[in-house]
């Protein structure tokens, strides 16, 4: 299948381009894509610069080029517009629509999204991730009460990627739990976390999966065995059902799922916007 | 001013449509809107209370409200757009002739984007956080050589969430290194810095700002006053412009544009994709 290249151009970052570009892509899955980001294409020798590589693409490929551009310059945007047939204009598309509904002229000014940031959501995020990285694996169990939201599950289960992007993404303070034996033995919650209940979430993980990942760590000793992971696995997720905590399995799906899963189960919001 | 309600629907996490949205809604700086997020909007059912949430908003409120939705399947956006005026199709509107441009047709299938992630993708972006977190602030400068950017800075100029970010966000095993007092004495960089000069990052920051934050940290002490600040600052960027380290001030702007403009500077790609 020919390879089609895919330019993401945008005034700031290209956060905006790219999630909504790679989210259209993936409706494509037999479709080859080569990627090229441009971000930071706010002045118009940065765009002449990006006119040059779409229109070096446009001669040099077997097929044309796509573009996926934000540009909130309309002088910019027109000039990519003019150089390629198949650019798609994302915000440009919606902002005129907009104005007439909301009847108020936009502000066209750039990358106020990821921009400039006010200090209170700022102070907000930072406390947040602050909290979450001396919260990590069961450091600090008294601090709890401050929490957000506490995750639960064996080592390895994805409890600290998943906190740090619940602090990053929804500036929440994230605690994490490990679970292990001597609590499925109990059967019980320790008296900590017994204290937060309404806080608690469970993640719990294919063994097969999960021995795989503790190997990747530590290549011997039965911390990775299947055996072992079989016992705490079906422990934490015999003590979540025991104890009514819900909970998620996170084998096949990334992060950004789990994190928004968690954010509306537990009927959370972001802390600030 | 009337507050008009902004609801953000999508069939998984409602990432795409948020980011979207708010980066089109930041266009209007004067508007006062209301944001209700409604993910995982899958079925008839979820369709059915995403529905009756809206006409409850049209009844009740001043100004009809607007829908920024991300759905791939086309019987369940028909019913949103069904039901209010100001539906937002910031999916479909693309999908339809990008069919065309590509002359294929595209899967229709949910959430794609935030959903399954193969295995290499999920180790590359789980070994670069757990590298990230063991390399963060001057922990184990021995194992720099595996590192794909390193932030120096004064402490609390930034570099930890951003590491974080470039971590979770690239895929990058982001090391980053605490300049202190010794450092701006010898003038000079330490020798396992030395080693890895075309890694390396400044972040610097207004003493102001950082007295601040420092002040919020630990209340009193030399550590957070203006001329101790204003001290290691001028230290940091006197190093930076001796070593011809690039450097950024991250005093106004958010984590996504700091971590945009290094991946940017220091010409580094997303590690998988």
């Amino acid at each position: 299948m020919t390879k089609r290249r895919v330019f993401f151009i945008s005034d700031r970052t290209g956060i905006t381009a790219e999630t909504l570009g790679e989210s259209l892509l993936t409706q494509f899955p037999s479709a080859d894509f080569e990627r090229v980001h441009i971000p930071f294409v706010d002045n118009p020798a940065a765009a002449a610069r990006a006119v040059a590589e779409i229109e070096r693409a446009s001669r040099d490929d077997d097929a044309p080029p796509l573009v996926f551009s934000t540009l909130t310059d309309d002088a910019i945007q027109n000039t990519i517009t003019a150089c390629c047939p198949n650019v798609f204009d994302l915000f440009g598309t919606f902002i005129g629509p907009l104005e007439e509904v909301l009847d108020i002229k936009s502000s066209h000014s750039m990358g106020r999204m990821h921009g400039i940031v006010d200090t209170t959501t700022y102070d907000r995020r930072l406390n947040a991730l602050n909290y979450t990285l001396s919260h990590d694996d069961g450091l600090k169990p008294n601090g709890l009460d401050e929490a957000d939201i506490v995750l639960l599950g064996v080592s390895r289960s994805g409890k600290t990627p998943t906190c740090l992007y619940l602090a990053l993404h929804y500036y929440l303070k994230a605690a994490n739990y490990p679970l292990a034996e001597e609590d499925f033995d109990r059967s019980r919650l320790p008296p900590t976390l017994a204290k937060c209940r309404d806080k608690l979430y469970g993640l719990t993980i294919v063994p097969e999966h999960l021995s795989r990942i503790r190997h990747e760590r530590r290549a011997s000793g039965n911390y990775a065995s299947l055996a072992q992971c079989r016992r705490e696995v079906s422990g934490a997720e015999a003590l979540f059902r025991t104890e009514n905590i819900p909970y998620l399995d996170s084998t096949t799906i990334s992060i950004e799922e789990i994190a928004a899963t968690i954010v509306r189960d537990m009927k959370l919001h972001r802390a600030a916007h």
